[in-house]
């Protein structure tokens, strides 16, 4: 991309493809650009083929590692300056993807607990609504532990009949009544477990989760990524006009 | 992308980048893949500084064609067996663009227009809502042309006050509330100058466009070309296993 001098941001997606085009269409959306031209250059690779994290994490799959670094060296060539990986799941093979490539990779699960701690002052404990592998890997307790935030799960049957079920039903497609009251029985056990938050930690959930955050205050992983992205890399001085010269006499399409 | 030995989508997009966002979502809910595995790999290039295709075509701006090129060659290094150009405006540039590049661009003006034309057997009369770069192009007249359908046009001025102003909006990231209602109106007006169906031709109108269906049935040609990238690319016999088992005991993450 030689005619891009702008940072440029790369999208390692595809798990899930939905999740992925949910993710760019947040971070649009909280880009404060005022014209097409002001918006963040974003590169996106998004094979769905890449082996299942969760599988993998629990030793019944081939690993997703050979296709990430695949991807990221892909994206590197073409010069991004950060990579997301809109996966929660996938932040398990982050640190040896950086390694393997030099990277950087930014963090959605320290976005999504340090956003539960802006909200929340005083926030001591966190439920977290993610797959049996994020579960597995411990990704969100180490993170809270570094944060100060006591992070609790799901009991194993809730995970198994309401969480899990959820995400698959989402990643088949299918009509989203009841997923959403499955992921808000599971946060009405998180808040029985004491939990003052609970973290959208897996990027299908967000797609579900309008019935949940009425029971706690959520916080979306998508989101929460989408706005490090944005602070990452998106500066006013890298649009080429006035803003609001668009809006009162700007062309079209 | 060596390990990809399915045919895979490149998406030239930017124009704008809710545009695309809208597309790939739409691509996604359109695949009938029952996993995350069985979806089509996609590539995009969204690099919104794109000079304005609008603006190029009135002569007011310059040639958003070697950008558009430079893109088109990146996705097709990358081994893309086609290329949906989620912009209606753009296609002003596709045959330019195919021929310096030899990639096949999915057609999405045609797409749109045969989707109206099955919709509604013995369909004679087609109003248009577009830029008025694809205005100018004629674009929709010749393909219509070719499908004997006749396509009407608003008027300048409801041109400019309604359409213009709304996809303005859209682009600059407004509450849909009043453009929702100015994309209505300019459907009404069609439907005075005969219009059987509308075509939302501009891919931000799409976004604000479900007033307008209430007034004309409406053709959206971003589903449109998701479906037409579907056809061209998806097969049941990609999908790495049966995409039932996803449902009953799949992995998720």
């Amino acid at each position: 991309m030689r005619h891009v001098t702008r940072p440029t941001l790369g999208i390692l997606g595809g798990m899930g493809p939905l999740a992925t085009a949910d993710f760019y269409r947040r971070l649009v959306q909280r880009t404060p650009a005022g014209s097409d031209q002001a918006h963040l250059p974003v590169l996106i690779w998004a094979d769905p083929a890449v082996p299942d994290r969760t599988a993998a994490l629990l030793g019944e799959g081939p690993s997703p590692v050979p296709a990430l670094v695949e991807g990221a060296r892909w994206l590197q060539r073409a010069g991004v300056s950060c990579i997301a990986v809109p996966c929660n799941t996938a932040h398990a093979y982050v640190e040896q993807l950086s390694r393997a490539t030099g990277v950087e990779v930014l963090d959605m699960i320290r976005a999504a607990l340090e956003t539960a701690a802006r909200r929340r002052p005083g926030l001591e404990r966190v439920g977290v609504l993610a797959t049996r592998g994020t579960r597995l890997t411990g990704l969100y307790e180490r993170a809270g532990a570094r944060l100060g935030l006591d992070v609790v799960q799901v009991s194993g049957p809730v995970q198994e009949e309401y969480v899990d079920a959820a995400i698959r039903a989402v990643k088949a497609g299918a009509a989203p009544a009841a997923p959403e009251s499955w992921i808000a029985t599971a946060t009405e056990s998180l808040r029985e477990r004491g939990a003052q938050t609970v973290v959208a930690a897996c990027t299908e959930i967000p797609l579900i989760s309008s019935a949940a955050s009425r029971v706690l205050p959520l916080v979306d992983s998508t989101d929460a990524l989408a706005e490090a992205a944005v602070s990452r890399l998106w500066r006013p001085a890298a649009a080429p006009g006035p803003a609001l010269a668009v809006r009162t006499g700007g062309r079209t399409g």
